[in-house]
């Protein structure tokens, strides 16, 4: 129970605080500074709950992990339930500090193509940036835990991958992220959200297929020194 | 005793490079910067007096603690007077570099609202930021000490929630760095410095409530690997 | 055979992710994203495919390891071939972004000199940068591959070489980095590349000429404390 | 030997990649982007040469470790002259990129008082900001080495000072690092650097008198938790 928590809160925190910081803040923060805001928000996320939950706080990350057979289809049913269910909370709270708060929305917070990018060029961006994001993620750890450098190199992708398509979709690679904002957005956000929930889910169940091409069973993780031979 | 003055030091070091980030260089740094001198300078002090006296160098992270039972409420109370004490000898010197070395003041440092949202917006908003916060310190550490990827996760947790809430509150997150800015700053911020403490003080003490729900007794954090098997 | 994909395949996601950083984004992410990008997908591969390949992804850093004795004439061999190619992939799938994509170029991502500074000039920096990078990789791994601290290390010192050369010629430090972009770049592009072959490469092989004279057989790295006398 | 080579070649790569970063691209890097070229570097020196040397690369920090009497005054001796020679050669270099190489100096690299700030002011911000630059070295090495996090809080820590102090004096903290830039700066450059070795010496001399109020000789640092109970 306590994991389904974990993911719950821990999506909504990460809504919360990185759409946030677009809402409140995009004029004055800029690229860099919401794409830190999100990949700071997993970073911290994984070193709180990743030793409960493994921190997926992401269906894409879930799916993934699905096919690497790390989780049961249950639990990932649960876990991705809880996720967009977070990310639905994450984005009203915003609003709650937008409507009740008198805070200005300088953005809605939505992602979407159709002005910088077109939806082919969305889809394929929205694939590989995910297909890094869940790459990083299968490599760095080994179960579904997340201990030591792994909640860094995590947390740093996604400031990463935020960085590089943030000017062109906005950047999801994560659908509880898209579905929060959508809810909220009105008729395009809506619309276009099927893009931002696709396109991460495959690039997820894509980068599941790399880590049996390029890991052999005891190959270690950059937390684990090959052997104790040197040192 | 160390502990003590760990805590007053740290917090004074804090208030100056935080706030003084803000303000001799806001123009300069904008959002980014200023709130990674907060973050950077809370990793900084994690490291430097962690493992003395957990580097909690804010009341609201003190109050998660004592209602974690991880402090004596004794040694609360001392250490939240080290920290007030600390954050107006920090604001102190900041004036010091201002009014005697001929520094501009770009901005008086102080927390406030009613400008970019309203009492009731930044009260949610420094809550849940504060949460977020504690939130983090709690999860990551153990007991009354700070060591490994916890000064990490800390610092840049306070990053986050100040590039977060930067641009309509200043972000508080922590009484002891409104309450000297406040003592300076004449009578709008001291009007208002209520609110910082008060709504920090909410956002530990929820963030309190937390952990039990997701962490079992033998749950590892993030320092520690789960068990030996795999590794 | 796994380390020789990862090598490509690492290759191809850093080039799409920092050059990528610029082509669709320079705006609006300006030095300092376009430099976090490179840095952060270097750091990421880092703890990805470090264990595997030791993540050169750069054929400077095999030529310093092959000077260094640490990869075989064969293994380097294949390592730069992969990496060019890698580097072209990552470039051809930028533009299919860009062109079948709608997304706008804001530059065309290639390495480039005369305008910012002469040829002297743009080898001298980039022979500096390169050796300050590849220095970085031989000190602090001590066989091939990367674990613990090493990737952040790797990581960040690519975001400060990058944000150092950036605004003279767009920092290369890393043949497999300039070929892809070249190859699609037009004339001038590609007439320019071979400085950022050669001057990285010269780099590079200076770097490993330092470790020897530094570090004595048994000197530790930063992952391994010198002794346990006092730990 | 091996280590006062490494501290003079170590800091004329901080000079170099530092100071070049504003030299070279103070309008597009910004403060955040300078900022992070001083404090990467000695990050990455403080992973590649912090276990030769510990990575003083700084005269302040090699007084506080003199007083801290964890070197011998010949060694540190030694060391400042190493640091003073690397410092001008690194701002050697810087020249002739920019003079032979034809780039542009956007800014001479000196740091300075009288414009933004007044010399009382000056000496006073550059003794606080090299007292938690040294502040922190001291407390999370316990010998001459750096190792583990400490590099990331040694670095990150000279990136959080540079950003608080650049606007008013360029941020110093390291005399070393103000006498190259001086020496080819020109009368006003020369004529100020006196307070630049000197406010830095006294803010490193001060932080060697906090450990021993602090830390209790059993006190562990943030690499060693404190015990095995919990663990």
């Amino acid at each position: 129970m306590n994991r389904y928590i974990a993911e719950g809160a821990g999506t909504a925190l990460l809504v919360f605080l990185g759409v946030g910081g677009a809402v409140f803040g995009l004029a004055q923060l800029g690229a860099v500074g919401v794409a830190l805001a999100f990949g700071l928000a997993l970073l911290a996320l994984a070193y709180a709950i990743g030793p409960v939950s493994g921190c997926h706080v992401n269906p894409a990350v879930t799916v993934g992990m699905l096919l690497a057979r790390r989780i049961t289809p249950v639990e990932a049913g649960v876990y991705i339930v809880a996720q967009v269910a977070g990310g639905i909370v994450g984005m009203g709270v915003i609003r709650l500090v937008t409507a009740a708060g008198g805070a200005t929305m300088q953005v809605n917070g939505a992602n979407g193509y159709g002005e910088r990018i077109n939806a082919a060029g969305a889809f394929l961006l929205e694939a590989i940036l995910t297909f890094m994001l869940v790459l990083v993620y299968l490599m760095v750890t080994r179960r579904n835990e997340v201990y030591g450098f792994d909640g860094l190199a995590i947390g740093l992708t996604l400031a990463l991958v935020t960085l590089v398509g943030i000017t062109l979709t906005g950047t999801s690679v994560n659908p509880a992220r898209s579905i929060g904002p959508a809810v909220f957005g009105g008729w395009t956000a809506l619309s276009q959200v099927w893009l931002f929930i696709i396109a991460p889910l495959v690039g997820g169940a894509l980068a599941a297929l790399v880590p049996p091409l390029l890991r052999e069973p005891e190959t270690p993780t950059a937390n684990e020194p090959p052997s104790e031979e040197l040192w």
